[in-house]
Order: structure tokens, then C-alpha cells, then sequence
């Protein structure tokens, strides 16, 4: 394998053609133009997200339009090597994270509020457009490059190939999970979260739901999934295969996080309706840009319920969670691959089956790229 | 016209065939057995309230299944004619009002909260079921009888013929407003409420944002309501009618309230693109049964936004608002129309054609039922 030619270029596996969606290619190319606030990573390793497949299908059942050649990949962890002229957060040698979010403008209301991952200036870490024109390459790469603000201490604590599952799919449940889990309920009523789906994301959920004082019920199709959740820290698992699943489970939820991904087979009717008053049912698995939620105003009526996506979190939201994740222990489930045109293949094809619990993190970055030495 | 034979019997203008939903007959029945809790009241007058139209059309483009022949009517304001042996709140001669809910159980979590509006076993004022079987009768009518609970005292400054609209209309909007405006935004910002459709719910909306110390925008598809809605108080006015309308205030609004019935014409993302992080979209106006929002999970993913819909409001709302609406001067725009089948058939029919600004209030109920004299 050739040595990637740092800094003029870097080199990464990137889609060429939606139709092959699973067959990345190795390719080289020049980076963003190197700006103040910018450090690059060596990286080390990068988890393998669902987003990473719904870029990649483009419109054949994805979301839509991809810039190509692209390189995706946002569950970056690696090493700073460079660092821009008024860089403050980090310093050469430092061990970062990378999520899926490059940039923010960082001067309009929603990021003074700490909420720059809606900033609408705000660049993706892979097919996002820079103000130049540029678009982002991901994490499938040799190095990256990000505003320093989008990148996160990971504590020595932490494994590189679990803090990389927790850049996206960590973040992505944590920041909704610490933002709607109720505080203060009356009586010191422990709050109880049901999580729908236990895969990449509502593993993690359950995990962050124990540490934020929740209470997590898994709720699964079928029963398959039922010891690991517990094994994972569930106080309860609901298959909802059956019909009429939800009665008994009336008005007892303060809050649903959905982290499945097809809508197709989720009656939101029966979910809604095992939510306290003014409960939420939120979602943060995304389906194809075709799928969409088909609900009744009246749905909502029975107790004041609604319905909302979150996206990604805050930079406050994943220094927390690091900093969680660190002190209780919480361990993505992941399965290691060595990144090559090869292992994103087999990856990205397993992935796509639901054959793996629950995360795929591409390794051997060193051996892929020829770097290391840095 | 014949005296009502009260107590034995009460007398109403009943729907009784969903094809001449606007064609109610003078019909007597029994009332519901007299409970500890109930008072009846002899009613003075009555709003119409979209709701009636939409349950007398029952399956014809309704809302379902009605039980024939049925009173409707739910938003009354009379005189306390007989109260039960464990009555506390009112007194014979008293004036009060009664809103869509005629009966809480008082004794569940919702209702311990101040959520007795969505207590599962909650009998609404008209063609609801109560335990025993008996259905509800609202409020084109000579008396009704329902749980004192639910009936809220009217203060002195109000008249009856405007603080009718407002046991509907009037909670319907409030309760969202009071809940869901925000409270100490950054800089002493002064909130920002987008009321869509001014009609018999805008209209009052406009006017409880003002008392509330939000800014109220109204949104209509055409420029025919912006004189009214600045005379209502109104902040500002947009016409939606024109595409693109929503770029210009992308990020602006804490809080929508849907006040239109109709879906088929709401832009719901351009809606959403306008509110600011966590924003809510929260309906009132209750559409036909099989009219859906078709809403994609990406549509709230670019600001963290949500869908509601909010019932009615708490007894505790409605007694805040009824003080609120007579210190802040709050007066729904009435037509008043004396009672009768004639006068029914006008009414409803004109408030399905949308010929009324913008709330018809049924009177003369003295005359219609003999009654009067209590």
C-alpha cells in the first residue's frame, strides 16, 4: 500500500458510484484549504455508521443526492498533527474524536445557545459543502480535517475503538436523552424511557439512560433481543409483535426514543399512546428520504404527546458524555475490521444486513495508509 | 313552544340523522342519573364550536361514529339550578360555564396533575359515555348536568355571550399558550407566537398571546384578515399564499399554534423552518378524521423542532383564563342567534361555509325551553 503524500493530499476508500454503495475505492485527494481554527487528525480508527450507507445508496433508497468521489465516515478517532494559527482547544499529539458534524459558523444565536449542530452554516463531516465549495471528505481516510470546536477530548480512559461509536451514535442518543429525560419528577419517580429498536444506536441508549438515572425498557419486535438487553442494563423488554402489545403499558413512559430506522412497521399510534401527558416521542434513527411518518392530529390528542427528530448534539453534550462514558463504564459493542477496500465491503454489506452487534469500527489505519510515524 | 317538563326531562335541538348534520330537531330526553358530584345547569346560551359540525357529520366526512339523536353544543354558560349532596364549588344561582368535559374520574395521575383533560376516563359534555352507559347531551339545550369540576365560576365583568366562546375556543387555545410559550428567554426577549388561521380559535389566540406577554404573528393564506388582526393585536401578519414565504423568518418563532382545521393546504416544513431550536408546532384545530399530516422525520431534524396537538385545557387553566380574559379586556367576536331549529340550521350551516366572524353564539334559550324562571 502506498504511503499517503501528508500534507499535500490524503487518501481514503470513497464511493464512486451509488450502485456500488458497498465497494469503496481507494483514492487521494487534496484537502480543505487549511483555515485558523482548523487541525488535521491522523486517524486511528472510524466506526461504521448507518448514515455512512444512506449517503452511500445516494438516491437508490438513501437520502438522496452524494457528491462523488466520497469518502464518508464520521466516528473519527486520532491524532492531532496540525493544528491552525489560532487553534486553543487542542495541541499536537492529542487524542480527539470527530463526529459528524466539521464546522459550525459559531456566531449565530442556535451556536451562542449550544445548539451548533443545527447552526445553518453548519458543514457535515462528509458531503457537507463548505462556504468555497469545497465538500467534505470523511472518516474512511488517512486524516481529516475540522474546526477545532468539532472536535472532542476522548479521556485516557477510553478505548479509541469504543470512543469512536460514541463520536456519532453516542452523541446522537446521549443529547436527546440528557435533554428530555425529566428532571424532578414528583414523588422521586425514577423516569422510565422506553428505546425502541436495540441496535447501533439503542445499545448505546440504554447504556447513557442507567447513567442519566433512567430507567430503559427495550421495546423489539420480537423476543430475540431480550437477554442482551438486559445484559446491557434494561429494567424491562417489550416484543411488540403482538397485537395490543401496548395496553398494559399505558400512560407509564415519560419518553420514547426511537433509534430504529424503517418506519414501515411502527404504529406510532400504539407507541404514542404509553406516554404520560406531554410525553415525546423522538426519533434519531433516520429512514430512506422516501419513508415518512403518516400520523393523525388526532393521535396526540389522547395525552398531549409529540412527536420530533434530534440531531447529532452539541459540542457541552459530547464532552459530557466522554467524560460519562468514562466514569460508568459504558462500552459500545463493536466488532473490528481492518479498513481496506476489502474490509469496508464486508462492513458496509454486513452493516446493511443487520449482521453485527452492534457497530462495525474500521482499524489499522497505520497499515492502510502507510502513517504512524507522525 | 312547550315548557321544558324539568327536572323530569330536558329539552334540546338534537342532531338525529348525519346527512341533515345541520338540521337539528327539538327533541326531550332523560338526563344522566344526578350524581353527588353534579349540578345542573339552566342554560342561558351557547357557543357553536367547530366540534359540533365535525361530530354531527359523523361518518359523512366527521368525525366517526355518533350516538343518534344527539345534543350537541359545548360551550354554555347558565345559572346553577340543583347541585348534589357533595357539591363544594357552586351554589344554586350561581353563573357558570362548561367547556367541552363534563366529567373527570379526579383520582388518577392525570388528574392529580392538572391534566384532567386527558384522564382516560373522562366523559366529554356531549356524545360521551358514561360508565352506566348513558351518553352525554350538550348544550342546545334547556339544562345539562355534569360534574361540578368541570364547571368553571364566570366572573361579574364578563357577559355571558362572550364568555361562552371561550369554555372552548377560549380553553383550547390558552392551555397551549400558557404551557408553551416560553418563559425567561435570553435578554428578556419577548416571545415570538405564530398563530395560523385567524377564525374562531386565531382570533381569540391573538388575544391571549398579548395578555401572556408573547408577540402574536398571524399567518393566512391571503392579506383579507391583516386589518382584523391588528385590531385584535396582533404583532404582525404573513401571507403564506406566495411560495417562499417562510425564508424570511427562518429561526424567529418560540411557538406555533395551529388554529386551522383544514391540513390539505399546510406547507408543514416551510411551517416548522420557521420556529427556533426545540421549537413546537402544536394543533388545535381538529381535522376530519382521515386527514393525516404526512411528515417526514428529516423535517424536524434541521432544528430539533416538534408536532402536537393539545385537548382542551385544566380546570385550573380555564378559571386562570376567565380572570385573565376579563382583566385584559379579552372579548370574542360574536354573532348571537336566538335559538331554535331555524336558528341551528342558519348557524351551523354558516359555520361550515366559514360566514361568521367568528363565532356564533346560540340565545334566547329562556324563550326556546320556557325556562327562566328558576
Amino acid at each position: 500500500m502506498a504511503k499517503v503524500n501528508y500534507p499535500e493530499e490524503f487518501a481514503g476508500f470513497a464511493i464512486t458510484d451509488t450502485k456500488d454503495w458497498n465497494k469503496p475505492k481507494y483514492i487521494t485527494y487534496k484537502p480543505k484549504t487549511f483555515g485558523e481554527n482548523d487541525i488535521d487528525i491522523e486517524i486511528e480508527c472510524c466506526g461504521l455508521c448507518g448514515s455512512d450507507i444512506m449517503t452511500a445508496k445516494g438516491g437508490d433508497h438513501g437520502w438522496g443526492s452524494i457528491t462523488l468521489p466520497q469518502v464518508v465516515g464520521h466516528e473519527i478517532i486520532g491524532k492531532v498533527v496540525k493544528i491552525g494559527s489560532k487553534v486553543t482547544l487542542h495541541k499536537l499529539g492529542d487524542r480527539v474524536g470527530l463526529g459528524a458534524q466539521a464546522f459550525a459558523c459559531l456566531n449565530c444565536n442556535r451556536c451562542h445557545n449550544g445548539n451548533e449542530q443545527y447552526c445553518a452554516n453548519g458543514v457535515t463531516t462528509y458531503d457537507g459543502k463548505y462556504p468555497d465549495g469545497y465538500i467534505s471528505q470523511g472518516g474512511y481516510a488517512s486524516h481529516v480535517r475540522a474546526h477545532e470546536y468539532m472536535c472532542f477530548p476522548i479521556p485516557e480512559k477510553l478505548q479509541s475503538i469504543h470512543a469512536a461509536s460514541l463520536c456519532c451514535a453516542g452523541l446522537t442518543v446521549f443529547s436527546p436523552l440528557k435533554r428530555y429525560i425529566p428532571k424532578n419528577l414528583p414523588n422521586n419517580e425514577i423516569p422510565k424511557v422506553a428505546i425502541v429498536g436495540l441496535g447501533g444506536l439503542g445499545h448505546l441508549a440504554v447504556q447513557f439512560c442507567k447513567a442519566l438515572g433512567a430507567d430503559a425498557y427495550v421495546f423489539s419486535r420480537t423476543d430475540s433481543k431480550k437477554a442482551q438487553s438486559f445484559e446491557l442494563g434494561a429494567k424491562g423488554f417489550i416484543a411488540t409483535g403482538i397485537d395490543g402489545w401496548e395496553k398494559e403499558y399505558f400512560d407509564q413512559f415519560d419518553l420514547i426514543l426511537n433509534c430504529a430506522i424503517g418506519l414501515s412497521g411502527l404504529n406510532i399510534d400504539a407507541f404514542l399512546s404509553i406516554l404520560k401527558v406531554e410525553g415525546r416521542f423522538c426519533s434519531v434513527g433516520l429512514p430512506a428520504a422516501d419513508e415518512k411518518y403518516n400520523v393523525s392530529p388526532f393521535t396526540f390528542f389522547g395525552n398531549g404527546s409529540c412527536l420530533c427528530s434530534s440531531a447529532l448534539g452539541s459540542r457541552e453534550e459530547a464532552v459530557e458524555l466522554f467524560n460519562l462514558a468514562a466514569e460508568n463504564n459504558i462500552v459500545p459493542w463493536v466488532e473490528t475490521i481492518p479498513i481496506s477496500e476489502e474490509g469496508c465491503e464486508t462492513a458496509l454489506t454486513r452493516a446493511w444486513d443487520g449482521d453485527v452487534r452492534y457497530r462495525f469500527v474500521f482499524t489499522e489505519f497505520d497499515k492502510a495508509f502507510g502513517t504512524g510515524s507522525a
